[in-house]
């Protein structure tokens, strides 16, 4: 059976760079945005429009998990955001099968419960993501208030989203067999020291 | 400057067996209820008094943490577990200060935030922690429900005895660099990982 890796991260805690570098050093397979783009691919939706649904839904109209809701919305939005939910479910579960590799988000580590990931989450301080939100910018135009406003908005929608198609909450330790900070902490170094545990 | 690292845990959890085993593997000291037994030396009073004030202070009594508290009780337990507090905490100074170290609880992590310590917090689900502890006995005359209410009832004290100190919510993600669950895990690899990281 396929070896996973999922990693779900608070947003500008260097989740997706941890993931990328133990990938690397394992030479296992890497998705992220890729998830995005073969969900579009399979839906025929455009890829910019799938990734607005997966960001932005669901909202406050569904406080409750998939199983539990019945709701018939005239715009289509609710089905729209099934459908890729679906369609990402099942690429997500095509993708662990394939090999060994490492999921970042997308609700992955509920998703491949049954394969026995080992699920890690990545978490900082809200200064250190919004220096290192800063750092990731070309051009550090918007001031660090701003910044600290968008990584909050950014991660209530992923813990609703997470709540909502999987009836857990976010963040919950016991989802996780490993949680890391990485305030003042080396990624790098954390990703070695990953990989290495997982190779033996 | 000593190398430290400090374990919080959830009662049988482990994190006891995961502090011994690192300290093994690094060749560093390793102190849990030897902080007891010293406080005990230098207060005077017995190791088995000193060890309940451990495990049972700070109560509800007392809901605010030191330093914004003014209380007068009078039979004087609230001075013997400052008392005991305060030996604790030059004790564990003075520990971490004589070489690399494994300091296990005690509010090891706060007391020497300054030293920058390498801070573990151990946990697992309730149901790994009641066979942890049915395992870890002899002659399990106890039933499973009775051991679930002794862990919780432990880790509730742990909780309490731990803001009434720091003023911190004990097991706040925040106030670790690591986070590890034991559950269906095997103590020993994860104790030679984080050993093999902090060596390099």
């Amino acid at each position: 059976m396929s070896k996973i890796i999922t990693i779900s991260r608070q947003f500008g805690s260097g989740g997706r760079e941890l993931g990328r570098r133990i990938a690397q050093e394992l030479g296992w397979a890497y998705y992220d945005n890729e998830v995005v783009s073969e969900i579009a691919k399979s839906t025929s939706y455009s890829e910019e429009y799938v990734h607005s649904l997966l960001e932005h839904r669901p909202t406050t109209l569904y406080p409750i998990h998939y199983g539990n809701t019945f709701l018939s919305l005239t715009d289509g939005s609710y089905e729209n955001t099934m459908d890729v939910y679906s369609a990402q479910y099942k690429i997500i579960k095509e993708m662990a099968g394939n090999g060994n590799c490492v999921i970042i988000g997308r609700c992955a580590d509920q998703i491949l419960k049954d394969m026995k990931p080992f699920r890690i989450f990545v978490y900082a301080s809200l200064e250190s993501r919004v220096k290192r939100c800063k750092d990731r910018e070309e051009k550090a135009t918007e001031g660090e208030k701003k910044i600290a406003r968008k990584i909050k908005t950014i991660d209530k929608h992923r813990a609703k989203y997470y709540q909502f198609y999987t009836g857990e909450k976010w963040g919950n330790p016991l989802n996780f067999d490993m949680m890391v900070n990485t305030t003042d902490q080396d990624v790098e170094h954390i990703a070695k020291t990953i990989a290495h545990m997982l190779l033996e």
